[in-house]
């Protein structure tokens, strides 16, 4: 059997027991390692289960993902997803193909990105559409993002922005040249997001949102020391949140009293978050 | 330090390594019981933590939360909620409290249903505002729902439908004597949900949705014995997906051909879930 295992936000502890067991028991572990990570190394988790942990990186579950499922007819092999296995990003593909080979699957839950970042406050229900937010480069500003923000603002909703996440790429010269070197990990901060965001209305021009918008930065949700601030996207463009992972809230028109009171504990300013606020949220329709 | 701890969907190994170890050392251990259910009993809680767990009504948290944080300064108090402490049900009130009080506040988050729903498939990316169902009577047919799913439909997004749950109500009789005397639990099952949808595009008659939709039923969601089933509203009014916890989704026009390879194989009947799907979905707009 495949079992597709969550293991939550944070570190090593945040695996469910029902998920702990089958990774004690499983013939192969793998971790699926380049859209998101934990904030604690593979060796960690190695240690803590007590078992080797075979990295998975794109090429392998993408064009190898038999060599993950050998065996899995007749034992158990598993699957670690960092967040939920049908999170933010699903693997409904390598669940297609151990159909195909006649494998069953099991998943195991568990916290992700899109349910953790009820921690600031907002709530779920009142969120549209999630949106990615990708390294601007100088020539790639890519803004689809921004029309989709701009359903949500209509209707008045939040919306998750995620942060990118550049694991093991390869500089143009070194993938031209075939040769596999690759670039330290980045990812993005909330403070280049909320720049890119004000650039990206800067160039639309649209209104969908402004400099003075209000937005909830969060980052490593779940772990102790996670950390959420509040405030418009000037100033949140320099904010410091300290390690990944980072995440962004717009927030929608619609905000309720509850919330407002919630996340106004996280300002940056009060004054700019109540101006702000007086201006373009609290309503109901 | 108040502990809010998400115990995750099914049973009770759903629980974290980290939130097991706080229950385990906590003063107290109180469990939210009332906007949610685990699939398993409260003694199978207890001994599964080797620790006796005090049920809290929507009273006791309402209004006797005091109760719940007395020592709280001084010691570890375990709040246990179904999902995640902040998911469909915020607990923003409790935590607000304890700040007023000077209580430290920790959350360990878990899979709730706002994420979990992505066991069907369904891109959590493409999902819209939530909407709730609660049971229709005979002069209560509250369809405020009807117009969210519009929004979301006029984007082309899918709409999560969260379900009624009565426990610990009274009957009207009762209620009006004082006596304590509560009906038997409640759980709004997918084919009623499906009928009261229906019903109520026959009545607002603004064509948000047709009785040959197509919707996906799931039933306890994470557990071994996790149900879905898709099918158009009409289908699914007669469907019996067993025992609790139920949720539904509208299916969005923009609908992935992902989305639909992966969904059809729950499919009560393949020929009318691809005509349903021919005719509204699978739009990139």
């Amino acid at each position: 059997m495949l079992h597709l295992v969550g293991l939550g936000l944070a570190d090593e502890k945040d695996i469910t027991v029902r998920g702990l067991e089958i990774v004690k028991k499983a013939e192969r572990v793998y971790l699926e390692a380049y859209t998101a990570i934990l904030l604690v190394d593979k060796s960690k988790l190695e240690e803590f289960y007590g078992r080797p942990v075979i990295e998975a990186d794109r090429e392998l579950v993408e064009s190898g993902s038999d060599d993950i499922l050998a065996g899995a007819d007749k034992t158990d092999i598993a699957f670690l997803v960092v967040g939920d296995p049908f999170g933010a990003t699903t693997h409904t593909d390598l669940v297609l193909r151990a159909r195909e080979l006649g494998i069953q699957t099991n998943v195991v839950p568990n916290a992700s990105i899109m349910s953790g970042i009820g921690c600031t406050g907002l709530q779920l229900y009142n969120f549209g559409q999630t949106v990615s937010m990708v390294f601007f480069t100088e020539n790639w500003k890519p803004s689809s993002f921004y029309d989709k923000v701009r359903e949500n603002a209509q209707i008045g909703l939040h919306t998750l922005v995620l942060l990118d996440i550049k694991v093991k790429e390869q500089s143009m010269e070194n993938l031209a040249r075939g040769r596999r070197i690759f670039e330290p990990p980045r990812y993005m901060t909330v403070a280049q997001c909320a720049t890119q965001l004000v650039e990206t209305e800067e160039t639309r021009q649209e209104g969908v949102y402004h400099a003075d918008s209000l937005a909830v930065g969060a980052a490593r949700v779940g772990a102790p020391d996670q950390k959420i601030v509040v405030g418009t996207l000037e100033e949140l463009s320099s904010v410091d949140m300290g390690a990944p992972l980072h995440s962004l809230v717009l927030l929608g028109r619609r905000t309720h009293d509850l919330e407002r009171d919630y996340i106004r504990q996280f300002a940056v300013d009060e004054k700019t978050f109540d101006a702000s606020y007086q201006k373009y949220y609290g309503h109901s329709t």
